[in-house]
């Protein structure tokens, strides 16, 4: 946890050649720790850190660190060592890592390693990165039906090694199919000769390999699970998904929705340097511009309105402003929304239903308030004017902050893509139109 | 999975008076699915449903139901029917529930329950709820260092019925201070006469009973656990957390952070009427109406400027959207950054930094665009105002966006108040004073 203190003592036992002290106080830490280490310990330190650490931990350390890193690290083993390691890693971690790296050095290192984590390796990295084959492990503990417990405790301790994070056993059938699920609690309540097929969980629900990795992250969150396994079309076990995994995965879709809806571009961090986030946050940057210059195209069309009425400018910045909040606020709640609903005509009828009663409340409440102060400031119908439009272009914001993702994720198109940005930058048009375009029918009251 | 198969086959059990057939479909459903189908099962047959049911069952319903349909079961079951459904749930659910419930009817309702699990969740409604304390289950085995394995196993399956979601076995001193933690893989793969002592892990991570929730939530991710123990202010345990908690909770941040960002107010989901809707965006509405017609005052105050150069208006809604969209883009990666990093003066430095040159390089680009296009239409200086102006807003919108979020999280507000709907009214405003400045100041150029 205090990775100062460790950081500094670290140091002292590299440059003092405290092997032994140090192999003790690294058996105390957790993998997250070792990686915490690392990335504090200056780069002169990282060689030796690394040849003081056993396979075991080079390969939990690598598990925690990003790809950067992860490079930097095989980069200093060397191939041999590497690919030594590589044997050691969950295959699902080890996946992701070398569908990072080139070509050629992917060909080194599957050629170094052994045969069947070799292959395995392959088969995962063939799998769409999002989707349950992506994420999965092909690790796991099969059982069949007629062991008994004691069997089934003695195929554990012998597979030891691969059970580190997978709570489940399951049992499978002469054709591979999956019949059954046994917790580690199930193991342990029951006697020893009991038989698998009296203590399993029959109906146990699986994905496929090409499951999107958020349904596999609802179905675990909905059931509670602690892992889900994952079958192909012949209904073959595959792999596993465990929780931890579905935690990152939970986490990165919602961390990819708040950067889609501000439109901020992928993946900025703390970390980003100032010349790569600016140049991924610039593409909807530009078409923003190009579609904010058409407000003014409006507006031009609109001179001689505005030439009579001047005070009409003054409520402007207003009232596009309110059409982008509306809209935006819409828009927020169907994102959210589609990610946990599922969706059919009758709950999208319901949804725009509501979002249109929510747009003429609000409408009424904000074009009344401003009607008043708009009154109070020039004229009656001035205030007309000012108020009705205010609650045109509120129940048209909101409807298009409602409608606009909708119609994207009925054709198929992510619908978080309609951003904050996206919906004020077109909102600030239609409400420019209608604006306007109402008090330019109303002008002979104006003046 | 498939509801409506089942709603269907439900309905006609509960006609039919075929209790034992119900009974064993009910049996190979998970505690989710019951929710599912209460939930669209017609009301009128409600009541059979839940009399069909086993206090088991009922108890595995209420942990996923809702608190509205949580309350409609309590009200159909009477007082003693639900004190016994409440001594079996999950102490951290039945705290949720009774939360939401009158004063009276919790006395009631406690005074009905057996007395160790009415002083349990009443220990546990006293933490607050967003705390490792507010969302921990009290309900936990320990075991003494010096129990060999065997005994350790007798006591699990002894304490059975509390153990479903638990995941490890946590090992409590004379003075219940916690020293070690033991999971069921470490159960089954030692053998039976091993000693706790030597099987158990030493350096257990826990958390306080104030600990703030998302900080559980990112221990667990860090470290891939599935609990983590709670302890007090002298080191004793007083109950875990557990993943599947965790999961729910990182959904709910991610969920509010979002609501926040879009400043469209608490809890508003595909269920929610368009009158609580309403009610809910409404207040910051309300005051985003007042703070952008401030945008009109500064617009008035130029009034002379905008006479004399009405082509400045055309360019006025770009500018303005432009500084609310660059805002919009650094406040999310602020508020999200927020989340997931360790706040320190340097990395606030650091990240103020990058954002100044990440709104230079936007501003730069953005900036010869737009001057091209306003120096084709209008003329040399023209460009160069309208450009300059970009640049200087664009500048000023990232910094509001990055700033102002900072600021709130030092003062201990959280940072994601500071809403896209708000940064970007603010900004208009900003935008508005930078660009008829600019404009005033050179117009003897202009015209």
């Amino acid at each position: 946890m205090e990775t100062d203190k460790l950081t500094v003592l670290t140091i002292k036992y590299l440059k003092d050649n405290s092997k032994e002290t140090f192999k003790e106080m690294v058996e105390e830490l957790h993998p997250y720790d070792f990686a915490e280490l690392y990335r504090a310990l200056p780069e002169k330190h990282h060689f030796k850190f690394l040849t003081y650490l056993s396979t075991k931990h080079i390969a939990a350390l690598m598990m925690e660190l990003e790809p950067d890193m992860q490079k930097e690290v095989l980069l200093k083993l060397g191939i041999e060592k590497s690919s030594k390691i590589m044997d050691i890693m969950d295959n699902d971690d080890l996946a992701d890592l070398l569908s990072e790296i080139s070509e050629e050095e992917l060909e080194e290192y599957l050629a170094a390693m052994q045969q069947d984590e070799s292959q395995a390796v392959q088969q995962l990295m063939s799998y769409e990165p999002e989707t349950a084959g992506g994420i999965m492990t092909s690790e796991f503990v099969w059982l069949r039906d007629y062991y008994t417990v004691r069997d089934a405790v003695e195929k554990f301790k012998s597979f030891a090694e691969i059970t580190r994070n997978i709570y489940y056993l399951y049992v499978i059938d002469e054709e591979k199919k999956l019949v059954g699920v046994v917790s580690y609690r199930d193991l342990l309540l029951a006697d020893m000769d009991e038989k698998i097929h009296d203590i399993m969980f029959n109906r146990v629900l699986s994905v496929s390999l090409d499951t999107d990795q958020e349904d596999v992250a609802q179905l675990i969150q909905r059931y509670d699970f602690l892992a889900v396994p994952v079958v192909d079309e012949k209904e073959a076990l595959k792999g596993i998904v465990t929780v931890d995994d579905v935690i990152d995965v939970i986490h990165d879709e919602a961390q990819e929705d708040i950067e889609k809806l501000s439109a901020s571009g992928k993946d900025i961090d703390f970390q980003t340097t100032a010349s790569v986030a600016a140049y991924r946050r610039l593409p909807w940057l530009i078409l923003l511009l190009f579609i904010g210059l058409v407000s003014g195209g409006i507006l031009d069309s609109f001179e001689n309105t505005l030439d009579q009425v001047v005070a009409l400018i003054f409520f402007m910045p207003m009232i596009a402003g309110m059409t982008g909040n509306t809209g935006t606020q819409s828009l927020a709640v169907v994102v959210r929304g589609l990610v946990t609903n599922d969706i059919d005509r009758k709950t999208v009828t319901k949804l725009v239903w509501r979002e249109f009663k929510v747009g003429i409340i609000i409408g009424l409440v904000c074009g009344l308030l401003v009607f008043l102060v708009a009154m109070a400031w020039q004229s009656f119908m001035f205030g007309i004017v000012v108020g009705v439009s205010l609650i045109a272009t509120i129940l048209i914001g909101t409807m298009a902050g409602t409608i606009i993702p909708l119609i994207l994720y009925r054709v198929g198109l992510d619908p978080a893509v309609a951003s904050g940005p996206l919906i004020t930058t077109l909102n600030d048009i239609f409400s420019l139109l209608i604006y306007f375009g109402i008090a330019t029918s109303l002008m002979h009251f104006l003046i």
